[in-house]
């Protein structure tokens, strides 16, 4: 089973770069399944039924999301009505949304992913260490093909995160810092890691963001206007294969795939 | 001019490696001048005379450092005697040790490398927006070839502090993260970078350190005892082509050389 | 001479119970000088050119503001015009506003007014222990008396601070947390000194917010509209009576002053 | 029934003001019940069975601890085996320890107290907001006479974790800071409440630490030995006045009893 994993997609170049190359990349590579993170698919910030729609009709079946995924206001109903939007499994009881999902394309084995957040130098959700496993254990009744998106900031949190579910899962795949890490392996328990699955958008900018302002925030600490960038828009992310009767990854490598030079203002 | 820079060495394991491949890089890749940072040298933490003299004789030019310079006590009087040992420049006035230096091998053109370190999720140290271009216009004065070891954590950080130097300086290579980032690649203004060169020592831990303990950390919260990790020992970091005349990088690749399987206990 | 320091003023009450106490304290406590904190007096975030206005019109001489100063759009303009309006001395250069300033009511000596930031917990400005001394110097060769607007959450720092300051200023006050602290003293240099002033608004309140949604806060981690509460409204601060010859503090004592039990929506 | 709660005790010079004081308070105030913070008892970090039979030999009954708990190697078997000696409730399962305790002078009504820890600017323990409630309930089978202390630096989130416990506990008082607030109130569901209790130690200080070392920290961010100060120490906490029968707060006040001018070095 192929998976093809897309780091977070910014704003509407990154949407334009999932639409424009998914369907070319799905039958290129013979993608089974391709999963995005969509926490900054609208204008940089959250995400809504727009953008998640735009999303899905380019052939995503799954978006995860992150710290981001409150900021437009029509998330929290977007959550409670897509079932293939997800939000961190980590956040308390009570919280609209879930934090993982099923899918099943006809004539392939079913899919299951979950979304999770990191919690140092992050907000303080409940414990992704203590609350995941067992999820994983939940879906493993349904199928061994199980990816995570683990949104977090620290390097330490996330390989430890990785090693946590060494064996358990199909794949461990971070994002957040929206840089490309060069460090795709197969844990010994044959679970595929990747620290950061870097973003989709574009990447003459600082994270997707106009250089300039961000330039401006850190020479004087005063808030500035971030607009998403235009330049050098590119896809990036990790393809995964994964053995189905095991759910054990046979490979992962990290995908650059550029789209545009520069996208319309 | 070829520069390598070798990500933060981490303990015996680390300085091992170093000691191994570096005299066989240097002839095989006609490197010019080596820097590494050591500020994990010292068992995973720290730096003495001795892990620097180690360094030092395996080939190392410069030694640059970071937010744990200060772990081994002797680090003070080291950086007060030792000025290819660097400490972050933007420490207050009055703290010992120096932020720069020049190099300078025999028939070579000389090298200046400047120490920073970044300020989002880490201690208050002054402002290196502020502070390391005037140091840079100081050391062009010496010579066009500029190598800058940008110790932070976050990518945006770290991001906008290469492209504040774009064109001013031949290269900016991140580090602290211990996780090597795949975004290597030279600004418009002619300056090499990469978010993070990742570390040199086992890989097969967290960040250099054994996996369970780490673990056990996050799992309880408890302190726990962090030894180096011993197997899949590698040298990570970059290698820089800089044209003499002008100090524009030329070229940037990421450097990943296998060293041990299992490093002695 | 007397001083008058009022806590950070919350919203429409905050500035309600300024505009009805101040007068009367003016007179009741035959008060020099008032200088308030008015980060929040603007809906419960920033400033206005309006609430300011408020504020100077019921007899405060002096506004400092922190971290929420740029909140209101029109900030950057009142501070570039209005130099009674300050923000926190350290802000790096070129940033829009002043950090102190010195006024001078006829008949009676000029007080200067120091406002500055920590760095603990909160953005990385400028290094204040390294700025604020020889703003200090500056302003003794026009008044000794120096009150310092210290707006920070950490304890320690705030501590530190002002025993950095001991002796060379009338007093060092805090800010920020908006809880009054019971340790008003008068340290051995002769500076009086108090971790936090508190907040002048609805007490009935998280920090004069209603507390429902900051609940739901902690609750869910989910954002939340953090209405300004109207119950319990008070003025809470400091008075300091200092020796206009020396600078040196004479005593100070918490203020805390009800206004109204229950506010207009 | 009359409990006093006191703050964080700091080194020797703390624990002998508890040895001194504690008895004649106990007459003086006809203290039926007294809870100590002793995560600083031990060298000013961390607790070991001789501290805390120092305390309990004062007459002190019950031991909060807080995120210094783990500084002494001892305290993990301490906490084991001295029921009495209780670590923040919040830490994952399987962490050695209890989180809250039951205890009974003969002729008096039973005591339980509940010890729990922020996680605003503080380690990412479980989310006490979602842990205590539960404990709360279970305790009030035993007693209603439950005093909590809550361990946290934000001053948000303290008084958030006050209301939300509001009419089901007797008091919660907050400890961490070591600087005594004051706003000790009676919440309107009948809890006693106090922002933080101050410490007890030398307040010729910072938080306890001589004055010296940590104003160089901060000056040159390098690491300093922080010595427990000597002068001036105190006894810094809060007496509250429960009605057995229900529970509920009566009275609630802040006490700070001075012990020595200066203590032995
Ligand atoms: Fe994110
Ligand atoms: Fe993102
Ligand atoms: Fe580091
Ligand atoms: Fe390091
Ligand atoms: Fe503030
Ligand atoms: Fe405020
Ligand atoms: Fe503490
Ligand atoms: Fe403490």
């Amino acid at each position: 089973v192929k998976l093809l994993f897309i780091g977070d997609v910014v704003g509407r170049p990154g949407r334009q770069a999932v639409q424009a190359l998914v369907p070319r990349l799905r039958s290129e590579l013979g993608l089974d399944y391709v999963v995005a993170n969509g926490e900054n698919s609208a204008g940089g910030a959250g995400i809504t039924s727009k953008t998640a729609a735009e999303l899905f009709a380019a052939g995503v079946d799954v978006i995860t999301t992150g710290d981001h995924v409150w900021d437009q206001k029509e998330a929290a109903q977007l959550l409670e009505t897509e079932p293939r939007v997800l939000r961190p499994l980590n956040y308390p009881p009570g919280v609209p949304g879930r934090g993982s999902c099923l899918v099943r394309q006809e004539g392939k084995p079913p899919l299951a992913v979950i979304n999770a957040q990191g919690r140092t130098f992050m907000p303080a959700l409940e414990n992704p260490f203590l609350l995941v496993p067992p999820e994983v254990e939940r879906l493993r009744q349904e199928t061994p093909i199980i990816l995570v998106d683990f949104h977090a900031e620290a390097t330490s949190e996330k390989i430890a995160f990785g090693r946590l579910l060494d064996g358990r899962v199909s794949a461990v795949i971070g994002t957040h810092t929206h840089v490309p890490t060069a460090d795709e392996q197969i844990f010994p328990g044959g679970t595929a890691y990747l620290t950061d699955a870097g973003f989709t958008g574009p990447q003459e900018s600082v994270l997707g963001r106009e250089i300039a302002p961000v330039l401006r925030r850190f020479l004087t600490q005063c808030p500035q206007r971030f607009e998403v960038a235009r330049n050098r828009v590119m896809l990036l992310g990790a393809l995964i294969e994964v053995d189905p009767a095991t759910g054990r990854a046979v490979s992962i490598r990290r995908i650059a795939e550029p789209w545009a030079v520069e996208s319309a203002p």
